[in-house]
């Protein structure tokens, strides 16, 4: 396949019907053979909290425990993923929705960790790309919901972001090029974080760590850009992050919207 | 394709997680290439009442309102769907698992009727047949929640026995054969419905005429059987009434569960 387009969509953007609205008809005119991955937004703790759940993040990761679980598998594979798709299909776009117990797509194991009792939350071991490809080459539009299983017949709620660039990784090994887009509520990586404008265009791998060292990379943005790094790493060409409402335009030619990262 | 083999499970089974349990592992070692429909059970009725929605029924069917549409959508093609994919790969069964939104697999209508306002109930219009024989093709096992999509972006709740009955219609439409299994919590058609050892073995379609005169077929079982003839007299080839209990079993040669319908 000529070149694959995966693209992450965050909480905030799903957490805004209109918001939502706007990225998904602009993602159904997008030409290429593309992915998307969608995280979960508020609407899980939402539901949580209305089932008297109690939600807890250590480092942003979500405690899952048997209940909760139920919660995220519900709102994640089941009202957001469907939600997406049937829209999708109003537009014309002919997606799929999917959890990663499909087709055995994506293979996780229940985290160890000493310190931290996550529950069911899974690291991810391998991903089924074949059956991606085979459906991109049908002209079909995958959509992945941060939901994986361990294949002994349990469901793993697994981070959206890692999971997104998992896939991007699993099918470079599979085209010729893949670009990973990686959206969320800025413009992309800014020089300073309270100015849309202060964009940076482009970054190779040995500047992100540079950008690491005099703090315009700092928090929230850690385990993105490492994740961004690590696809690059793996055979990803280019990885953008952007804004949700810019991906209609990112694909015009001359575009100067987001942050292009690349090897070199 | 030789013989493919459509099963439907309704609630009682999937209520009971030892039960599924062992209906799974049996759907598993089934040979032929096959689908599963899945209804919904209890746990709807259980999640609304946790969210203080009244379930509102009338001849068995759901009125299903924006939030109580969100409930199902959760429970039938989150929840249920996910974890019956995930038990199933587990089996070493290659399980995928969709809605009727997903690869526009159930194009269906928002129901008309002047006299009750079922809210966002559907009713088919057209099944993708050929989205499931090529993932049949390839050893894959669709898994279907009883959700259906309008192609304009609504999602609409829809009746998983009428479901069962249009996806085997329509899939006799492109292979040689095609066996609907319709497991509920009795053994088959009883001639006397309080006594199980009262199987009656073989109807055709005139006899299911007569055993409606003579109220041997009455109340809930009416909807089932005329759906039974409906599929009988649009192609499919036998139609199985039988405990989901046996679903392993009735593979068997010489197998004497079940109540088999045929066209003559």
């Amino acid at each position: 396949m000529e070149k694959i387009v995966v693209i992450k969509i965050g909480g905030n953007c799903i957490d805004d019907e209109v918001a939502l609205s706007a990225f998904l008809s602009d993602f159904a005119a997008i030409k290429f053979p593309k992915i998307l991955i969608h995280g979960g937004g508020k609407l899980a703790t939402q539901l949580a909290s209305q089932l008297n759940l109690e939600t807890t993040l250590i480092d942003g990761r979500r405690i899952t425990d048997e209940k909760m679980l139920d919660v995220v598998t519900m709102v994640y594979a089941g009202l957001i993923n469907k939600k997406i798709v049937a829209q999708l299909q109003a537009a014309e776009c002919n997606a799929v929705g999917f959890c990663g117990a499909d087709a055995n797509l994506i293979q996780a194991h229940q985290r160890v960790n000493n310190e931290i009792n996550y529950g069911f939350v899974g690291d991810i071991d391998k991903v089924n790309a074949d059956f991606l490809v085979d459906l991109l080459d049908k002209n079909y539009t995958p959509i992945l919901a941060p939901i994986t299983h361990n294949k002994k017949g349990i469901l793993l709620n697994t981070n959206a972001d890692t999971l997104a660039s998992s896939i991007a990784i699993a099918l470079a090994q599979k085209s010729n090029k893949v670009d990973f887009y990686y959206c969320f509520e800025k413009n992309g990586l800014l020089a300073n974080v309270d100015d849309d404008m202060s964009l940076i265009s482009a970054v190779n791998i040995q500047e992100i760590e540079l950008l690491k060292q005099n703090q315009t990379i700092t928090k929230g943005m850690i385990p993105k850009v490492d994740n961004i790094s690590f696809a690059l790493k793996n055979g990803v060409d280019k990885v953008v992050l952007c804004n949700a409402k810019h991906i209609g335009e990112i694909f015009e030619e001359n575009s100067i919207l987001g942050t292009t990262f690349t090897i070199k």
